[in-house]
């Protein structure tokens, strides 16, 4: 069985409390969960894929179909097998038939291209107009610490419900461009890049994204697409996102909490903090 | 513009300190995130549904195609327009054509059918196979408010990584009956119902659905297409998760933490707590 976490080294950053004092560097290893998707098949036909964490596949495809109406009792299956550590193929039983219509509606796909991993960064790679590695922005991790605050307090409808996912564009001053909610993650952060779009800002070059989340490999894709040189997050980054980021040159920061950051990948971009060796 | 909060008249549940009292059941409004979808449309043709809190639709939709590849410049567009509350029509300008293989594989679909709440309902309440308003279970307020710790105990992973959503089934006395942790909340909640579709346990009568974060309209249709009578979660439902479960009689608890609950729908399974009125 694929191992459900991942060890990554990592630079935890500290602000000084001082202006003159420098920012602590530590250098460890951090475990990840691990993100890789999962292509489901039904008679050899792929149907869906989703980024998932690796285990207990079986279960998640024929949870996928009972929960989508597909199959309803072990009289509707004949067996699901994995062709592939990322591959679940599923023989219906005869009888048992796919809605063909509404499936192509209803199904939820994810942006993965591959069915590993690495395809699924290299796919990505080659869809990106944007070359965010030759970026040469720097931020200072005091600049950073305090963007999570400003998102915050920017969330008007945050604390009303309690129920919704913020991203934010900041420049590299820790200046709030634009803020966007939504349930769901990925939508707050379309939304923030539409914005950019339509006001003739792409590739947004110098720029960083804050999440108020987890940092997904579909965040991070989306902050490639929109030319981003930083993502941060306020909590944990996915295997996957930390390697698309490495991959591409783009800084991962994740656990943005308080006066301490961990940062993934292109540590480069944080001033006074020296490089991960 | 449609609102992006909802009122949701909700039930605060206090479990009693000692064994004997009574637990405190106090009605008071609730302000909901609003979900509702989002059908973007290119060139009048369907091309993905986003459950979605409305507010910056067009942002949303250019965004959404700006971070899939298919529009990189203002000259790749000619118009996004909505032609419904929840429908954006985007037109492309000549010569920007939509990859068509890649699109049916990579875009995001959701498990909404219809283009409002209403429809969204309506279809999935078509296609449950179950009637979960005639499951008769009781649960006491102390046995659910005991479950986030169960779950947390049972999630060997989460302590090291911080990055998994875990999904546990459970008996109405509180027993922990599978739990699956994922980097995907819908991944974690199809891996359970899956367990019980190969235990063969479906329909899930007499059992709650805990989840670690926040309950949506597609983990709410989820539960439901697997008969569970009862979704628990630790965060905030979504406007459109606590309409489902109304209209299902499903019983729908929010904000479970510590030795308080919020419910949404189907008071009547909690022990001691007088129904809404």
């Amino acid at each position: 069985m694929t191992s459900r976490t991942a060890r990554h080294r990592v630079l935890r950053v500290t602000v000084p409390a001082g202006p003159r004092e420098q920012a602590a560097a530590d250098p460890r290893a951090d475990l990840l969960a691990v993100e890789e998707p999962l292509e489901i098949r039904v008679g050899g036909q792929p149907l869906a894929v989703t980024m998932r964490t690796p285990g207990h596949d079986i279960d998640l495809a024929a949870g996928f179909l009972a929960t989508e109406g597909v199959i309803g009792s072990a009289a509707d299956l004949s067996q699901i097998r994995m062709c592939d550590d990322n591959v679940a193929d599923v023989s219906l039983a005869p009888g048992t038939v796919l809605p063909a219509e509404q499936l192509r509606r209803n199904f939820i796909t994810t942006s993965a291209c591959g069915v590993c991993g690495k395809e699924s960064i290299d796919a990505i790679r080659v869809r990106a107009r944007y070359d965010v590695s030759a970026d040469q922005v720097t931020v200072a991790p005091a600049a950073l610490a305090a963007m999570p605050d400003r998102l915050r307090e920017a969330q008007r409808v945050f604390a009303s419900t309690g129920g919704l996912h913020a991203a934010g564009i900041f420049t590299a001053a820790g200046d709030l461009l634009v803020l966007r909610e939504d349930v769901g993650r990925h939508n707050a952060v379309d939304k923030v890049i539409g914005w950019a779009f339509q006001a003739g800002r792409l590739p947004l070059t110098g720029c960083v994204l804050l999440v108020s989340g987890r940092a997904s490999f579909e965040l991070t894709q989306k902050a490639l697409m929109a030319g981003l040189p930083m993502l941060a997050a306020v909590s944990a980054p996915s295997s996957l996102a930390a390697e698309l980021a490495e991959e591409s040159g783009m800084t991962l920061v994740g656990f943005l909490r308080g006066s301490s950051m961990n940062v993934y990948s292109g540590t480069e971009r944080l001033t006074t903090v020296s490089a991960l060796s």
